[in-house]
């Protein structure tokens, strides 16, 4: 059934959906997916051998980046929800991210699937603020916060012809 | 002259200098530089193209990497430095990142090379906490504040054969 589950990031808006972190079309980036399960966002990732800090261990930027990049798919899912609609119920709301605080609990390790869980704590037309976790293996090895905001509308108007 | 200048990461020692980050042996990585500027520490980056988030501006994660990477290098420089040690004397010593904050004041372009640019505030013999920005193009757009402990030692010895 998960694999059936809606991602928000698969109805951003086409000129708006070539980010590295989630954007469906770069083909080079992570294209993290967020899906609801019950009042939880969830994106999972499998990192690349690449992505290593020490041998044996996940690199801490990649871990900054997906709880980034959680936090604005995770404020797009909210925002919907909040409109009364489903996450494909038309287009998607962006999100960029205002403040970002990560901390690291103990080393994360590289093989299994990452699963970064988040929480809303707080909403508003134009702020979603959300607490999450990373965990490898069911173990939680980050914590992150994120503020995030509604992208302006002349950042989204100026990404078109 | 800049380009004399020896570089942190480079005196890593080479069992763990594979970070995606900052280390010289991932071909695939950033391979971030840190040098000394005065009492700054400095990190010079040229983004690629496909390191976009909407068109035109840098993904976040990259920039949160950055802050974070630059983080554990500068922190390696500071304690060669209050051990009377300059880069190049001798093996650096490896950090990770306890906690990240990051500050996204403003979209960065995606095109100009960033600068990392950081100050020390804080250090003892196992932590040191620096406060950073991230320019592109002169302009200041993003800031960070990065808390760094010394590699513990069962961790440097778990890769080693």
């Amino acid at each position: 059934m998960e694999s059936e589950k809606k991602a928000v990031q698969d109805f951003y808006p086409e000129d708006v959906a070539h980010c590295f972190g989630c954007g469906r079309l770069n083909p080079e980036g992570h294209r993290l997916k967020t899906v609801w399960e019950g009042d939880d966002t969830v994106s999972r990732v499998k990192p690349h051998r690449y992505h290593t800090a020490i041998p044996g261990y996940v690199y801490g930027g990649l871990i900054a980046s997906l709880l980034d990049c959680h936090g604005t798919g995770g404020a797009a899912a909210a925002m919907l929800r909040r409109e009364g609609r489903d996450i494909g119920d038309g287009e998607a709301p962006r999100f960029v991210t205002a403040s970002l605080q990560v901390d690291f609990l103990k080393p994360t390790p590289l093989g299994p699937e990452l699963e970064v869980r988040g929480r809303i704590v707080e909403i508003t037309d134009r702020k979603v603020v959300l607490e999450e976790t990373l965990s490898a293996g069911g173990a939680v090895t980050a914590r992150g916060r994120v503020v995030t905001v509604r992208m302006p509308e002349a950042m989204v108007a100026a990404t078109r012809p």
